[in-house]
């Protein structure tokens, strides 16, 4: 396997879908697949993942296709998902409340574990089984628990103050769903929710 | 311009990413700039970007980068954005408050002109100046006002009934934060948010 640092970024962010629909296809009862196969399921050609997979190992023999829970496996490895991760959520508003409760995270391994607010009326309010705390108490409560990742569902206003603190505490991954850029050091990863991207997509394809 | 339909699905998701850039540069004055730069900002090949680009035209002189202002304006004419668009959401929950109020959508174009629910305690509510509707009302609603875009935010197991009714009332597009699959016709798009995909690729990097 390359080091991490020679792996381009790109290669990375295509992983979870080769898994998504390895996770489909090993439900649906099929074992083995093609890379052609499961490059017309995703839209990439075959060169381009067995480029992508070749950064990680040996994962199919020339013509015989992939077995396809031997290769969900080593992607759940290699993406660190062979094991559940623990989450911290700022933002406890209408947002906040139904990522916390609806977002699908927990069957897919991530939990969250803490929910910070600054609003004294849903500070002490329980969200799932998870009180809402007072977001002073976010630095001591993440470092205490050594937490890595943070979902950011606070208002743009508030988005990067929220990053500040959570860098400050050791997160090193932030998802954020407020439609601002943060500002975080080169060690830190941000991904972005940002429907509007998805809509463009769409428009595309649409006339008046 | 090449015909829609032969236009890979795949360079027609780059293109919001290249107008985001885009409208970023414009924001900070910058005038010109090359494939090189610009792909620098994405993570994408300086080849790629022109070979995506080439599909809809001559954008820039080899040698002198593009014109940025130029380039954002034909990309917002090609992706449909150089207009307002009405937009159906259905799910009054939550996450359907979250992005009906939060959701930076209408100052990028998207507004959200009807919301549906079929909980009797959220019909009738207002979120933002928007009055919740009973979801039978849907179909004659859509159908009337044209309205081809639709946000779906309610529970996974409602999420395949609601596209249906989207579907039959004539929408064309759907961005689906339900966390399963839906199943609809070629001719309707559907993009899924899904922050568990996000955290996936940021796991790659953090170790225990």
């Amino acid at each position: 396997m390359s080091p991490v640092s020679n792996i381009p970024a790109i290669v990375v962010a295509r992983l979870p879908l080769y898994l998504r629909s390895l996770n489909l296809l090993a439900e649906a009862g099929v074992t083995v697949i093609s890379s052609a196969e499961l490059g017309a399921r995703l839209g990439i050609t075959p060169a381009q993942i067995r480029k992508d997979l070749s950064f990680f190992g040996e994962f199919g023999k020339q013509g015989t296709g992939y077995d396809v829970l031997y290769l969900r496996d080593k992607l759940k490895e290699i993406l660190h998902l062979d094991r559940q991760w623990p989450v911290v959520l700022v933002g406890a508003g209408d947002l906040g409340r139904a990522i916390a409760q609806h977002g699908g995270l927990s069957e897919r391994g991530f939990h969250i574990v803490a929910i910070f607010d600054r609003d004294p009326q849903k500070i002490g309010q329980t969200i799932g089984d998870v009180e809402v705390e007072n977001i002073d108490l976010l630095p001591i409560i993440v470092r205490r628990r050594k937490l890595q990742i943070a979902i950011v569902a606070v208002p743009a206003h508030q988005a990067q103050r929220a990053a500040d603190a959570l860098v400050a505490s050791g997160i090193k991954a932030i998802l954020s769903y407020a439609p601002i850029r943060l500002h975080v050091p080169d060690t830190v990863q941000v991904r972005y929710i940002d429907p509007v991207i998805a809509l463009q997509e769409m428009t595309f394809y649409l006339s008046e």
